[in-house]
């Protein structure tokens, strides 16, 4: 199998708000592929089933995938080893891997792990995309359309599937781009992971203030887009924060020189008061000339 | 003059966002009351005039209040003690002033140090709006629809004076409230104030960073409006921080609490996994559940 056009099926483990909207956009873009979900209790998947989101449902054995031309495993990232170890029997030679999570070097070791040579059929990759609603119900079919999706390829990996991945995605409206896994961790640790640690961590000073309900309700738009993030689904993001940790460290400590430099300039304004201004116009400035795809 | 429909004049000093905002939005309500803007520098706001926004440009001179009813101030609070010092002399016994400050005991302690015994005209507020926007230019009649208004009130005030700017923020469409300075200014020190510090904090990091283009080229939703008050006036937010420094010195060691046991969780997942999942889920249930207003 070399190009999308001869592609005639597609399997998704966790016909969740990724798996679904990846799914409902190929529906439109490549309505030849027959697509599959794979589900713990496939029972649960039938609504999707009748709803056209997906055309079938089966187990997650190894003999569901026995037809199956694309895999994208869209759990998780902690539960990457244990789903590929099921399947695993059923992985045959012409079977591409993919995946969706969002830290790669974690979900590369553990792939690595149970793949062993097959490891060479896994094309790591990343879709920027999400929102506060979890499920296939919230599912959109325009979820990428214009964004991010980074492909974190491995040495191993042939060429023609990484295209195939890189084709798949850019049919879902995508933009399409390579890195490798740990340049793809450090960036999103910083850029993604860490604004939902620090909206945690903000939220527990609220939840844990003596008049929780008295600030939020008078907590405002400021409050309301800073947090958002907090709202997030929390087994997914206590999942991705662990699996970039040694990043996430790294930020905090970063964090941490910029915080004891307020302390210092709200303990004494008059030292550095005119940098300050100037440190904080450069970062107004800087965020409103940024442009979010 | 005892209530609104006794208004004849109205004295807007700073004209921007705020101030325009509410010019526009009593334009609508209450009609009668003629507009006049006090400017530095008057010219600039010949095209507000013509377009009717306000109705007049005065000089920030004392003879300028001559007839006027009511005065707002919507200067940056650092400037609250210089402006009134100018205007003094021509502060005559009916005039009622108010402001629209983000933070409330700086702004009440320097206008008792300038008013002496007319700080009894002197009924402080605070709108809860704003934009990224800033100047008369990116006024909206509607900024202030459906949005949080606190008054703190001084023991000096006439309970008329304060009825009446309750009554000129609900022509505004606003829902006015009160709250003692000290708790206003506790509560938005946590719900507002602190919010925009971490967010420097973090565009610093990011600003810091060797790749800050790269980091800014794959930054998503979460980025966007985690980051978003980042982009606000560096001035004005300079001001705000500062003037209520204390309770955020406070809130960066309540801060420091949260990004240890998060420092711990990350060093150490093992040792309290379940119950930071229990804690983020919690988190998200309390963001989730709350609704902006």
């Amino acid at each position: 199998m070399m190009n999308v056009s001869q592609v005639k099926t597609l399997a998704i483990l966790g016909v969740g708000l990724i798996g679904a909207s990846f799914a409902k956009a190929l529906r439109e873009t490549f309505p030849h592929i027959k697509q599959i979900g794979l589900a713990r209790k496939p029972d649960q998947l039938n609504d999707a089933v009748k709803l056209g989101v997906i055309d079938e449902v089966r187990a997650i054995v190894p003999e569901s995938l026995h037809d199956v031309d694309i895999l994208l495993l869209a759990v998780p990232v902690s539960q990457t080893e244990s789903v590929l170890n099921v399947l695993l029997p059923g992985i045959h030679t012409q079977l591409v891997i993919t995946d969706a999570g969002s830290t790669k070097q974690d979900v590369i070791l553990a792939a690595r792990g149970v793949l062993g040579d097959k490891i060479r059929q896994f094309v790591p990759a990343h879709p920027i995309a999400g929102r506060e609603l979890s499920g296939w119900q919230a599912s959109l079919a325009d979820l990428y359309q214009g964004k991010h999706v980074v492909l974190t390829p491995l040495a191993e990996n042939d060429a023609k599937y990484v295209a195939l991945v890189r084709e798949l995605w850019q049919g879902c409206g995508a933009n399409v781009s390579e890195l490798s896994a740990s340049e793809h961790d450090a960036i999103f640790a910083l850029t993604s992971h860490f604004p939902h640690l620090l909206a945690f961590a903000f939220m527990q000073q609220i939840a844990q203030a003596p008049n929780t309900s008295q600030l939020l309700h008078y907590a405002g738009s400021g409050f309301r887009d800073f947090t958002r993030i907090a709202g997030g689904d929390a087994t997914m993001w206590c999942d991705i924060l662990l699996a970039n940790r040694e990043a996430l460290l790294n930020a905090l400590s970063a964090l941490q020189v910029e915080l004891n430099s307020w302390h210092d300039f709200l303990s004494n304004p008059a030292a550095d008061g005119e940098a300050t201004l100037k440190k904080i116009q450069a970062l107004s400035e800087l965020r409103r000339s940024w442009q979010p795809v």
